[in-house]
């Protein structure tokens, strides 16, 4: 038993390191099925193929489930915990698919998406990028915050300089809001943009200031990240955070 | 009336948390509903409730109005700072509809949106942000200039070398620097872009040179808000820059 | 003659810095009818008055290039220096059109954007600038070709992914460069993109890989320029650049 | 010999250097008629120019080959080094296409394109940015994975916002990923993209969480390469991995 809890929960010995890559490899495996499935017009024959896989991927989870439940100590720790429970949403909405009509229950396997969030689990190096995260956290909300407020007046400008020429893209100040998300953070689809010389040099003027706004906390967490190694700080601090990870 | 005046001016005790808690979600909600008055097509019943939130965020605007002027020392002290004045913009616009007809002062509703920035006024994190934004001032303003100078350059060089291929997307410079916003801020929304070769190779070329100047600035912040850090001197600045700001 | 040349080349004295910002503002004026002049469908008036400010531009630009040559010790030191060059360049266009075809010689006016470069003559921060981008030169250029390397990769890429499906858009490697370059540099104006499934895993990859080469640049002006200002050598280093500058 | 291998793998002699200079320009003038090759409608001259410039560049080729295998000592080490095997890649498909029928073997053609990587061979700065890489490797991992985590996510939402009211654009979750790649790079063609009100949100919250996560490689290379700087140790770490270049 207390073998089994070193396999199940440690990473430290082989056959523990083994044990998580077998997990991952099923996560991954898990996770493409669910995506192939959505590709419309499969022939019956691959749709049988994913289901088994499917199958075979929910009966290996409920006996990893099983097996975290039953080394856990205390016995309600694991089961209670944050993983324990993304684990457990992981395989119940296949439980219930069976019982209940399919159809009304397809939305509760978006859940299983959470089971990427078993990867994150193992890294080390996860705990690195956590504390530089955790350096800059104030100025990341003043940024944050500060987004918001220029997207929305972005979002007024626009209003008020193209809804008169664009009655139907420019239509509310909630979508002159897409376009100032789509504007803002250079993606551009081009579905909508201004067309009237106040609503262009109203453009310039938002990106000129807004860019700096929206852009600068992809900078604080590069900066973060590489100064906490100049004081070559970053091992201890990794190693320290880790533990708590555990 | 001390006692008022430390609940309204200050933030250090609960009660004064709490009054400046209760302004900030009025100003939420009432940028709420001048949102969501634009939609058009709203049922006669949700404007009739989006007209009595408006209503009643004024009045109460108008009570936290009173109560600044009044434990303010010296008395003028609040109405002529640049946060009272916009205080009173952002209720004025109300009462000028009631007198004078509707149509012709709407436009004045705009400034409802410098309620926003009386949220800018109660964080203590924003003085770190403006610490560093000074130490790269100069910086700053030599990179906007340049920016400005790299646009131009741009429209100047695409109008000669697409005006006579395509004589309407670039029928002039200022047309052009349409062109230059939304390329060199990489957005590239797709309404214009060049179709000849030498317009796409003048296009890769100052994309080349420009791109730096123009993301520079942003770098720029972000490297100023670590680096301020690394001394451990930000705690420092940041309060004696936050006395500054009350 | 020696109080001329002090007004003329200075910056130091209150006359020099007043010669320098009408100049400037010369320059400007004379780029603002440039650009206005392009806007087609202009009122006979507004061509006339345009007309105008072009002339006295000239006639105040050939006053200055003449004070200059005079005031400059030794003499040929100043006509000769790429200033002096640029100067000229910008006032011989529209003398040059006054003995021949006006048409033929269109497309000399471009050299009037040189005067621009003027702009950049006074401005002492720019030097800090200067130093900044020397002190990364060398990794600047290896960045340089490798973004060249890379747009090149992807160009050859999705030329065997997509010329195939869309034969029109993906003619040949150098309209594939175009793509390359829209895409690399994340302008995306959606003229060109991959419909395949093979080109859109090509694009992903990279994009994956190739994004940090294209965007390293602009980074790396940035952490220079603040890294300067750690040490507290900007202000030596701007100095001794701005001398070799005058 | 002990001549000709200082020429032929040294670059520390005037020869050697014009050695390396001539087979540069060699790969360039080769990799030209590679892409001029491509473009439709070339007339027969042009056609019958380039196959001769290919035809000199791959003797050339070869003959560099030849002198590269006689100097190198072992013998054997150079053509089992990467180098030798992409030299002889970069010859093969020309003597294979001799033999074997022409349009089978084109393909292998995209194996010229590694000549570009003996221009990498050269630059001794490059070293630099080795050592920066190597020194964030752990981080830019970290980052690499959480980016397709990021991406997946972004697809799997947009599937269940979009895929109802676009069931065309997004017809499955790879396409889905498709817009995802577009999305969070900001390259944003606006091929697809969402137009439902919970598309446009999801948008939003995941270009606010995930732009950070796809930007930060970039600003971490760019940190770690003045931060190398900052210690004055860069001299060294350079020469140090040049050696092993070689």
């Amino acid at each position: 038993m207390e073998r089994l809890r070193t396999i199940v929960e440690g990473t430290d010995t082989p056959a523990g390191r083994t044990f998580d890559l077998v997990v991952q490899a099923l996560i991954l495996a898990s996770l493409a099925t669910f995506t192939l499935e959505t590709i419309p017009g499969l022939s019956a024959q691959t749709k049988y193929v994913l289901d088994v896989v499917e199958v075979v991927a929910v009966v290996l989870f409920s006996l990893e489930y099983a097996l975290r439940v039953t080394v856990s100590r205390p016995v309600w720790k694991y089961s209670l915990s944050g993983f324990g429970l993304i684990d457990l949403a992981a395989i119940l909405p296949f439980y219930l698919r069976l019982g209940i009509d399919l159809r009304s229950v397809r939305v509760l396997r978006v859940l299983r998406l959470f089971r990427i969030l078993k990867l994150v689990r193992y890294s080390k190096a996860i705990a690195n990028v956590r504390a530089a995260l955790k350096s800059v956290r104030s100025e990341l909300v003043v940024f944050m915050v500060a987004t918001v407020l220029v997207l929305y007046i972005a979002a007024v400008g626009i209003y008020y300089c193209e809804h008169e020429a664009q009655p139907k893209a420019f239509a509310s100040i909630p979508h002159c809001l897409w376009w100032a998300v789509a504007t803002m953070t250079t993606v551009g689809y081009g579905d909508v943009y201004p067309i009237t010389p106040a609503g262009r040099i109203f453009t310039f003027l938002i990106l000129m200031l807004g860019l700096g706004v929206v852009a600068v906390p992809t900078g604080l967490v590069s900066s973060a990240l590489t100064r906490g190694k100049v004081g070559g700080a970053d091992v201890d601090a990794g190693e320290g955070e880790s533990r708590d990870n555990r």
